[in-house]
């Protein structure tokens, strides 16, 4: 009953043996509890989030449903793990493009330890976080043709400049081929996905206007997926486009003060996904991939950093 | 001709023979060049702000008026250098109640080198900029009776809990004494200078929606100075409140992103001063600065940092 899931793009990944996420068929998604201290704090936020009543209703869509914990035969043969039981946010997309946005310049914070400190400053040195206040942490990306899928290594995609983002963000919305390196993405989808009142940018800028104003949790190392149907682009003209964040193992309280990591990484972001929308031709003829980028991610990548 | 400012709060001063500022009765101020790289990085901030047709009108009243560079005698005595040759924006003000706010999480940029990096890595954490976004570099607040002057250290406002500057932005905007550890600030100024289409929070919304667009200008470790007129309030009730931004020697090029360092540390002033005005009866009565920090700054703590 309970299986891999098929579209993850970021984050430990069950397959070959490993500790990893599960799915089942009635859209819950398990996500193995960290031994150490991440676990409990994961625990301890989906908890108090929940049961917050500061939290605006408009704002908790999204947030994943939380299910509480259950315990589970792991994913690595290890025995009994408690699991946090969740929403699984892909299960009713048939063929979903994904992006995994760690948003923030730092993922550090000061509560956590020294060594994790050091670890997280060289990371997101290295990275594109320091730079545009955000880094991919993985994604794919549909062709027109299904059986087109684009899935990039995640150490390729974590260290972009930001025209390789732009040109990223464009070939997510265009229905030009995903794989070919020489394609110009044509973003003939971008107003659908990212533009209109129900679109990306839209939630987007509805979760911003959170942020200048919440004070009660500072979300550290926090993702933004971004994600939509191309089965449904493609019949229907309506994505289903979503915003969800996810990973909350290194949430620490706000105390009274906005979280200006998170809001000004996502600022980063509303600007380039706002550039594409109102100037869709600019930068795609300058910039392409270096070749090792585009290929797809293999069964042995699925659990490299 | 030239003297010493009267009302300089934070940064180099001239005081005790040191290298600093000159100001001259025809409302100029003249910034003595850093010898080393940051002279001329802050020279070519102005030359290329001053020409640079991308910034709006409307965003240029936020800066000081440059007018080139001039060989001045030195303050120290150590004879001719090049200085900055700027409006001197207290010139109009009799009692200027200050504050020189430093922007950003941290002050320090990929371009720098690795001994700044680190120094400056040390006292972001060390201060306020890491939980805050922000860190007060220094301040000065008239009593209603003029011969009251609250300037504190320089040091001892740098590490500020979220609580305290909070306190001590009431104290800025209050007709209770600045100096009694025991008066509980009465934010009977607030509306006048934070408040109105005018006042200083229009002013930050304004300079926050630029940052959300430009991706000209990094302003790094860049300050925002308040500053309003004590004795203009009390007289006419117009304050002449004003948001400026100061010191531009790390400043580097966007390269089509916008400031997110920047923009979430205004976002954080801003959620502070926003709530001085709807709940300015929060927190004070549970706060009090520690005595050491209510000692007014001596003439020998002029050039401490």
């Amino acid at each position: 009953m309970l299986k891999i899931p098929e579209h993850q793009v970021a984050g430990h990944q069950a397959c070959n043996g490993q500790l990893g996420p599960l799915i089942d068929d009635s859209g819950r998604f398990y996500k193995p509890l960290q031994g150490d201290e991440r676990g409990s704090v994961e625990v301890a936020f989906y908890t108090s989030f929940s049961s917050n009543t500061r939290v605006p209703d408009h704002i908790r869509k999204f947030f994943p449903s939380f299910y509480g914990t259950q315990l589970l035969e792991a994913s690595d043969g290890s025995g009994l793990r408690p699991h946090l039981v969740l929403e699984d946010l892909i299960s009713s997309l048939h063929h979903p493009s994904i992006m995994d946005v760690k948003i923030g310049s730092k993922t550090w914070y000061a509560e956590a330890s020294e060594d994790y400190i050091q670890k997280c400053f060289k990371k997101d040195r290295e990275s594109s976080s320091l730079s545009l206040g955000f880094r991919i942490s993985g994604l794919q990306v549909y062709g027109n043709n299904h059986s087109e899928l684009w899935k990039p290594k995640k150490k390729s995609v974590q260290n972009l400049t930001a025209d390789e983002v732009r040109l990223i963000l464009k070939k997510f919305v265009s229905s030009t081929s995903p794989t070919d390196p020489n394609s110009v993405p044509d973003c003939s989808f971008a107003f659908t996905v990212f533009g209109g009142s129900s679109g990306i940018l839209a939630q987007l800028l509805e979760l911003k206007a959170w942020f200048e104003d919440q004070t009660i949790y500072h979300l550290n190392s926090c993702s933004v997926l971004i994600l939509y149907d191309k089965e449904s682009v493609l019949k229907e003209g309506s994505p289903g486009a979503q915003v969800k964040l996810i990973d909350f193992a290194h949430v620490v309280e706000g105390r009274g003060v906005i979280d200006h990591n998170f809001l000004g990484g996502l600022c980063s972001l509303i600007k380039f996904i706002s550039e594409i929308l109102t100037s869709p031709d600019d930068y795609s003829s300058k910039v392409c991939l270096q070749d090792s980028d585009l290929s797809n991610c293999t069964t042995e990548d699925c659990n490299k950093k």
